[in-house]
């Protein structure tokens, strides 16, 4: 398998690091900040061992010494075939960062980006490499999470988009393909899509946030977790999609309409949908329900493996 | 446990009639065609057969006598704690089945509609026992996916709405309460709002109908699928709902209004897509693919309730 450099420490990087270190890739780990590498280790032990306790790698100890850490950027990516960055979502930390791996990066390497929905044409166009460069946006936590969506800049090279696509498989991941740049991408357009309207549900007050979520959690996303949309529709009419589409795309206009002036999420609702949210929080806590949550996401990988749908 | 009747013995009233009987009422199923009535009984039995055999029901065959059939609607309302319409989705049809009803109902009764979209106000006003009506819709199948909305009308009864949110809680179904009808109420509403992003990405060439699919189903969809989508954005900031909204919602907003003018579903579109979609049926089948998809989707429910989420 092939040597990867990953570029930031925290939560998404050292993710990112189970993700290649379990398919079998050397991985480097870079933060400037060395203090940090402690957190990374324990998040990665952590995390091998509760795959490992799971049976979904063999060997957690071995998984983990195939990962080690550098303070010097030039070892995290001179001599790689596949560099992950995972610095923070802004755009000058995107640019600086790229540039100066720009400096540094072998020939023919490809460089993809965490980012969630600033395009690789806003950080790479005046870069030397630029070729290279893609976005490849992972779903938090990437390790128990499989989607990636690959959006290449307008001068990605296929063969760029080809490799990364081809590594992402090797190593257990779904990536799909963007074909062009657009602001935030499928995944946080589809999801913006559905805040947008549960935001305006409850300002609204037709209903609370709990039962937002509960409409969610325990009606439509338990078939969208292993169908998606079109094929949820497909299957919930005698005669498919087309019957479906034909029959309902007027009432889904008609919502559309209703909702035709977007405004932003007002404080006052962020304010009392946040009293609301913080009861569901493990003990208050916000670190603690990620455990929670990431704990249910290993179990429900592991479901989903044995039930075929991974 | 309550008396119950059915109208209509189509696959929602089927699925509902097990809900019922599984948490110990007695069901009336009613169906003005006596013909429709073989294909009912052969899906309740092997939905409960499947139910057994995880573990999920005791004894199939008990919960199967709970269940009779009947083609003279007085049988199936007069003397009935809690009625369940499930008839065709058309305002004339409801009508009139509210209607007949009104005349046979027992005082103090209640009528939950299983309408997905028109509210009980459009086809109660005129009753007698409006007061004892309202929507209680579900999601296909109800006995495999917990969630209800609860719509009550203007002039339903408190009482009304308390009797069939504890009649649901206690067969272990999952109701909301939608504060006031609104076209499409909060679940297809949420859903008309993520198909709408979806087609408008298909139709524009973004991503292929596949691709989307695997957005949700291998991305969104497995948070959504146990916390729903502000416990998820709660879990994905490091401090929580408030700061993500007021980060993110600039970006939803412009998203938004990007697609300022909603316009219908292409014919195109939908006929691509359609084409795209049918290869992921099993053997270009629908109802075979239904049978899959409710096969996982006990298998889920199972994994669900062992995990703690229902």
């Amino acid at each position: 398998m092939h040597k990867t450099g990953i570029i930031g420490s925290g939560l998404i990087g050292s993710s990112w690091a189970i993700v290649f270190a379990r398919a079998g890739c050397e991985v480097a780990v870079f933060d400037q900040d060395p203090e940090k590498f402690e957190a990374s280790r324990a998040y990665i032990r952590e995390n091998l061992d509760s795959l490992a306790g799971l049976g979904m790698i063999v060997d957690a100890e071995k998984v983990g010494q195939r990962i080690t850490f550098t303070a010097d950027l030039q070892e995290a990516v001179r001599d790689k075939a596949y560099i992950q960055e995972a610095v923070f979502e802004q755009l000058e930390v995107k640019r600086e960062v790229f540039a100066r791996m720009d400096q540094l990066l072998r020939p023919g390497s490809v460089v993809g980006s965490s980012s969630s929905g600033i395009p690789a044409s806003c950080f790479t166009e005046s870069l030397t490499n630029r070729q290279g460069c893609l976005v490849a946006h992972p779903v938090n936590p990437p390790h128990l999470i499989p989607l990636v969506e690959i959006v290449p800049a307008p001068w990605t090279d296929q063969s760029a988009v080809d490799f990364t696509f081809g590594l992402m498989k090797d190593c257990g991941q779904a990536p799909i393909l963007v074909r062009a740049e657009v602001e935030g991408f499928i995944l946080n357009r589809l999801q913006g899509a559905l805040l947008n309207e549960a935001w305006w549900l409850y300002q609204e007050g037709y209903a609370s946030a709990a039962d937002i979520d509960k409409t969610v959690r325990d009606g439509l996303g338990m078939r969208w977790s292993f169908m998606g949309p079109f094929q949820t529709i497909d299957l919930n009419s005698p005669k498919g999609i087309r019957e479906y589409a034909e029959r309902l795309s007027p009432l889904y206009l008609s919502v559309a309409r209703s909702r035709s002036d977007p405004q932003p999420w007002s404080r006052e609702a962020i304010q009392n949908a946040e009293e609301e949210v913080r009861d569901k929080r493990i003990e208050g806590n916000i670190p603690r329900s990620r455990l929670w949550r990431d704990k249910l996401l290993l179990a429900f990988k592991k479901w989903r493996i044995d039930s075929g749908v991974e």
